[in-house]
């Protein structure tokens, strides 16, 4: 890593964010801001929320998830039910500067850290308040997937019920999406002096971006729910092939040129001529490759099943062949130790757990990566941030921790 | 809807963006731009690019994919293999002023509009760059998902293939991934100067995202993949139950309360704490529940099976049950239907196809919603945006036309 890519170079160094935010939104929308420079604070409740210790768990307990959506921010836990750890966070987050007066924020039922409440301390605040529904009943990413229509065209005919996928894809979008608000409400300020409250619902983040592809249009104008048809995309050919060694590949021809490259390695032209005459069309066309989605796959298959995925990869990628291996989390895990020079996943060394696969920003910047930090222990960050940002003497600080609107001095979160 | 949350409120106003982009990641970003107030210019070479007829269409075969997409733009058509038609789009992207420089796209093999010839051009550009892969080489949704080990954790354990979910979650994610740093990259030029170029792979994001989860370092320390678990929520309490009425409801307990509210409603308490003591657990904690999923599921089942989704509805959300309704997309289009005036979508008068189900920013600014715009006719801006922009006069645009580097006049796109 070059200079130009350390810390001082990255597009957000030397603006402050105050986090106050649990499971993924939020806080991979904090990750997101920390790993382009920004000084992200995360304030938790003493012992942590209730995100501390969700799964996947280390060996020794640590929570995977947590210390993998927390990278590279710093950590303060406050009682926040005292009067005096409200102020306190009240005060963080209205802290003067043109560089700081930045919340992000899910937080439901804490009335002191709404709009109303912190614009009244500082009115060019930008916040940015991430809901479960717009009208603040919790949702989380299984329920507006359910309720966006995904599940329902998940899976193959068969299957009958709808099959939810595991990723919380409207999580992770949600969080951009903040990110997004956020940058666009502080450019807003840097100009006009003004700030700005925004809203993002998880459930409204669902429903634009199923609506973005067309698919609700598509119900309205058909006046159908387009059919389910298992691993193969929707509209073009694209599927998956077993090969020979029990391995599994993803092939996709979107443009004429990919459909040719494909016939090509494997020397189908011949068979889909033939099948083109005897069918009157031509499968240049991608509507008519989906329309005939199975015979395409069916006359593929042999020979995907008689090669393994290292000779099928060879091919395909001699071919400039649109495709992809289906790998496991262990498989993935497998090639990053096998060529971890060339591997887009790193080692940190994560305080509380030890060395773990982690990834840094996928935004490369200035043709430079932008490597992981691991996450703060919880509540680690506390008095530095209180000395830091509020100008706290020690005795004050002392005092806080004595009162218990801190933690005990040496204790954990 | 206030002037506050008109074109001249939001919060970026005034600034410009050229965007080259196909398919969903790209495009999607510029028009999350357009939705925040920003002039967003697409340019498209003579006639569209391979995107624009790509599935959904409409009856009149308009594509509802490309139209979606890409609300609220300007569209701009031009020979890109002419050298005029290339100096066009240089100029257009290069154009002077704090606000401009700014452009968005995913090109490959067109050299005339990398990094090195446009910043040549102007240095201080903001150049975003999405990829496929990192080195250049093509890559689709349904590619880098299966690379990234999402298909073999979804479906059941008897499905045994990978099972690939049909929302194309990583495009729509590097779309905001790419705005987020192009925002940020924009802030950094208006406190530097300083131009930016940065780059976003497809394969990378998915990385990344997976990686946020800590589901890689959960099989790199665990050493195994985790099981594949149908449609339960990993690692807490919630899977989907058939209704009476033959609809069905994604149910979950995160909570302590959550949980709670769960066994109250359906009155189960007393079911479950004589489990509890049976078999000597807690179900008051999360990953017990998980453990006990099944038991779970089949004591709950009998309650969802004898009432209908309206009943189950009501009942749920007066014990503030976390849960959501299943529905299909021409579900999601009759309850839009049922009650428009509180529906987040909204019906747009989209040129060329007619009215159609769309939504705006799911970002509300200043309690305001952000209402969609149409999309542009496929070249409909070209003449406007080269007289704004680049100040050409009316005969030297009929040159160009004349010349057949922009479309005949009074022709398509």
């Amino acid at each position: 890593m070059t200079a130009e890519a350390g810390a001082g170079g990255r597009p957000l160094a030397g603006l402050r964010v105050v986090e106050c935010a649990t499971y993924v939104a939020g806080p991979s929308g904090g990750m997101t801001l920390a790993q382009l420079g920004a000084d992200v604070i995360r304030v938790d409740p003493l012992g942590g929320a209730t995100d501390h210790r969700r799964w996947p768990l280390a060996p020794n307990g640590g929570s995977l998830y947590w210390h993998s959506l927390n990278k590279g921010k710093r950590s303060v836990t406050v009682d926040l039910r005292a009067p005096a750890g409200k102020e306190l966070v009240t005060a963080l987050i209205t802290a003067p500067g043109a560089d700081a007066g930045v919340f992000l924020d899910n937080n439901v039922a804490r009335s002191w850290l709404d709009w109303p409440a912190l614009s009244a301390r500082r009115p060019d605040l930008v916040h940015v308040h991430v809901q479960g529904h717009r009208d603040g009943r919790p949702a989380v990413d299984y329920t507006v997937n359910a309720a966006a229509g995904i599940p329902d065209m998940t899976g193959g005919e068969s299957d009958g019920a709808p099959v939810n996928h595991v990723l919380p894809a409207w999580d992770l979008l949600t969080g951009q999406t903040a990110v997004v608000g956020l940058l666009a409400a502080l450019r807003h300020r840097d100009r006009t002096g003004e700030g700005t409250y925004l809203e993002v619902a998880l459930a409204d983040v669902a429903l634009a971006g199923v609506a973005a592809l067309g698919w609700y249009a598509d119900a309205q104008l058909s006046g159908a729910d387009r059919p389910r048809h298992g691993n193969h995309v929707y509209g073009s050919f694209g599927v998956d092939f077993p090969t020979s060694d029990g391995r599994r590949v993803m092939v996709v021809a979107l443009t004429e040129g990919q459909w040719r490259s494909l016939c090509q390695v494997t020397g189908t032209q011949e068979v889909f001529a033939a099948l083109e005459k005897a069918l009157g069309v031509d499968l240049e066309d991608e509507v008519t490759r989906y329309h005939h989605r199975e015979t395409i796959a069916a006359i593929l298959r042999g020979w995907f099943a008689a090669r393994d995925v290292a000779t099928v990869s060879r091919e395909l990628e001699a071919a400039r062949v649109l495709w992809g291996p289906y790998r496991t989390a262990t498989d993935v895990v497998r090639d990053h130790e096998a060529a971890p020079a060339s591997s887009p996943l790193t080692e940190v060394v994560q305080p509380g757990i030890g060395r773990l696969l982690a990834m840094g920003s996928p935004l490369r910047v200035r043709a430079q990566e932008v490597p992981p930090r691991p996450a703060p222990v919880l509540g680690a960050d506390t008095d530095e941030v209180l000395a830091d940002v509020l100008g706290l003497g020690a005795s004050e600080i002392g005092r806080l921790h004595d009162e218990g609107v801190l933690a005990p001095t040496g204790g954990r979160g």
